[in-house]
């Protein structure tokens, strides 16, 4: 195994599986998959259908133990309404704090894990599809290029040199990564980023409307555009 | 809460959480304790006899899944023997790689999951019991003053300054440990060290042979000496 991709089965990750796979066949690609408590289980079954789609083993972890205390909107336990509006609304709101759908360095978390993982089956690269939107201004600190080097040295000096993070759309918007991925091919039909867990993406959460942005400034439709 | 304390139920993480208590009342502290597949579970229940004496929550997690593929002696999974003799002995063997119990990137995973914890719960400490001899050479690389600084600077950056790493410890050697927690009156006949699971510690393991010599060099029999 040389490579593990974390894997959501949002947009920007299913786009880093694929940019992962440019170069490595998919035999020497492992996926991880991590449940940390949201409401819904939509976007893990997208996760499973991307790696099946690129025919790459996916590992699922449950790690929902480690946040029960949170009160995240985005998690099960919490009893608080899921925010509306683009994050920079939301940021307005509460200037210099991360959004209400920040879950405590839940990103830190799986970096860590996906490190163990790759340390354990002898990968070098940990692909994470962070991108530059996600840390503007202080939504997603653990989206941050500050956060990604920092827990870059992290692995690396952690593992006794044996891993390092890749980020490829560290640099990148949201537009860029869905414009490599429609270079790529990536099939978002099966991709799911909506925060709610309904029949069709609500349109209205921050997720929902980074996406259509993303698609519409690529002058394409998101195919799961309702 | 204002602390979370990382204990394994061992001589270095109690004694750190005995440091940590010493300025912080025991209902502000939250011990956290994580199972990662190791053979036995006399350490855990170490960690919960002493929590329990100081009166501390502990908070348990199961993250044993992560490592289902790693070879390292210390895991239930591993189908390797242990190995005997000091670290620096076992180095000898191996030079500049980690020893054969390193559990890959544990005490990272290990952090990130207390930061995730801190953040959920609003402490902005993590204190970490590592010392410098576990990290000697390249015995323990998650150990290293190097890691240590940039897993905290992962902490602070993604957690949005949040939290950070306290190592009381990084720059001592374990007799200086053991020292501190004489003097704190940590009841070490509650921990446990040995990476055999037997009635009585072997006496032969690295952490065995490290610990007994620690005590010796305070002038103290370790209470677990048979």
């Amino acid at each position: 195994m040389k490579r593990v991709v974390l894997l959501s089965g949002g947009v920007d990750s299913s786009t880093c599986l694929a940019e992962a796979l440019v170069d490595c066949k998919p035999e020497d690609v492992l996926a991880v998959n991590m449940y940390y408590g949201q409401r819904h289980d939509r976007e893990i079954q997208s996760a499973k259908d991307i790696a099946a789609h690129y025919g790459v083993e996916l590992m699922s972890l449950d790690l929902s133990a480690i946040f029960v205390r949170s009160d995240c909107t985005l998690l099960k336990s919490s009893d608080a309404e899921l925010p509306t509006g683009s994050y920079a609304e939301q940021q307005a709101e509460a200037p210099g704090k991360p959004v209400s759908t920040y879950v405590p360095f839940r990103n830190g978390l799986m970096l860590a894990a996906a490190a163990s993982v790759a340390d354990s089956v002898g990968a070098t690269q940990i692909y994470y599809g962070a991108h530059a939107d996600d840390a503007a201004g202080s939504a997603y600190p653990d989206c941050s290029t500050a956060f990604v080097e920092a827990m870059d040295r992290a692995i690396c000096e952690g593992s006794g040199g044996n891993a390092h993070i890749v980020a490829p759309f560290i640099q990148c918007n949201k537009a860029q990564v869905v414009k490599a991925g429609l270079r790529l091919g990536v099939p978002y039909e099966k991709t799911w980023s909506c925060y709610a867990g309904g029949e069709k993406p609500c349109g209205q959460c921050g997720t929902c409307i980074d996406r259509l942005k993303a698609f519409h400034l690529n002058g394409v439709k998101d195919p799961l555009e309702v």
